[in-house]
């Protein structure tokens, strides 16, 4: 039955170099899986997430970074700021003016290759990194939206080979990831999270907001280097 | 209100080529949208059908073809016959050796990308051409995928710009489609379905068979020329 246990231990994680994602793949490993990493250069503005991501395999894996090319994402996504068509707004997470860095259908379109990815390589889940501080922008990264993701994921081939979908931060804060990695030797310190993608982090966009506050609420230094 | 009658007018339709997909097309202008055709290359064996789609969207549309490079799909999926991994098997659609032309969750993939479409595009609808004929084998056809796949599409983006899913033959044989089409005008002499790809339609593989079966049973002539 070595085909099945090992069916039964693949996990396809999306890796975007971050530090929810890189914090799943730590989860996952706990878990007893072996990670399959996968990234997506669709063109991002943050492009420098890839490196990050590549650089958080080598330092956590034996499986080396999947990444996909999917810049044609562009040619029928538009109107997003992470697509280069907008200004990256600043400010908090939460706020409105965030929409400006929905990139429409990432998420669907990211877990539906990263099934594809799974169902070739015989692994039994992809996991990713939605996580609660993502819901009141994010509608693809929403409870609901996992859950029906999950049940179309478990039918979309044959029920020895359909993936299982896994997402293990869906009702923690970030500040709940950042306190569960410092006690698990996440290794932020690779991960990057800056939506303006320059060598340090902005300081200013949404997600460095999230990211220092996260280190912040979680009583952890923050050794990122800010801009501002 | 003209935004919002545009946006409900409009539908991205999966365009592969096919007696289906173009069915689907002429179904849903009858239901008085306008289509955004959008068709993959995958670097699939039966390439020609893109060929066929844009020949179908040049005669039937104001839009012309959206087609996505999706190349990358090799990269991440293996193992069918469509991919040209395998030799192409022939006999009924319906037989147990048509699972070699499974293209690991090519809908979902699709789906997806059409889906970020029809929200850039301001479209309320995507539709596919899943019919009764394809559930044997393939599990991204059948009726609980599509519905599933309907709940997350429904979910994956605010409420004013998340698509509906239509499937106008997800309970129809494809008998029933080449019956429908021939009393809509559909341009089924455009359309190809072979898997071989090769100029003439081969006659012998599983969508061939497929194809000459429908046209038989609606009581219909078949004008498209075979090599057996």
């Amino acid at each position: 039955m070595t085909t099945l246990v090992s069916h039964q231990t693949k996990c396809v994680v999306l890796l975007s170099g971050g530090m929810d994602s890189t914090a799943t793949y730590v989860e996952r490993v706990n878990a007893g899986r072996t990670v399959l990493p996968i990234a997506f250069d669709y063109g991002q503005r943050h492009k420098r997430e890839i490196h990050a991501a590549r650089l958080v395999a080598e330092v956590l894996g034996a499986e080396p970074l999947k990444v996909v090319n999917l810049l044609s994402l562009q040619s029928v996504a538009s109107g997003s700021s992470q697509l280069g068509d907008l200004p990256v707004p600043h400010g908090h997470y939460a706020d409105e003016t965030m929409k400006a860095t929905v990139v429409p259908n990432r998420n669907m379109i990211m877990l539906a290759l990263a099934s594809a990815y799974a169902i070739s390589e015989g692994a039994a889940e992809v996991a990713y990194a939605a996580h609660a501080g993502d819901h009141a922008i994010y509608p693809d990264c929403r409870p609901q939206f996992a859950e029906a993701m999950r049940t179309a994921m478990a039918l979309c081939d044959y029920d020895s080979r359909a993936p299982l979908l896994v997402t293990p931060w869906i009702n923690s804060s970030k500040a709940d990831i950042a306190s569960w990695g410092a006690a698990h030797k996440v290794p932020f310190y690779l991960t990057y999270s800056c939506y303006e993608g320059r060598e340090k982090h902005c300081g200013l966009c949404g997600t460095c907001v999230e990211r220092k506050e996260a280190f912040q609420l979680a009583g952890l230094v923050d050794f990122t280097e800010y801009e501002a």
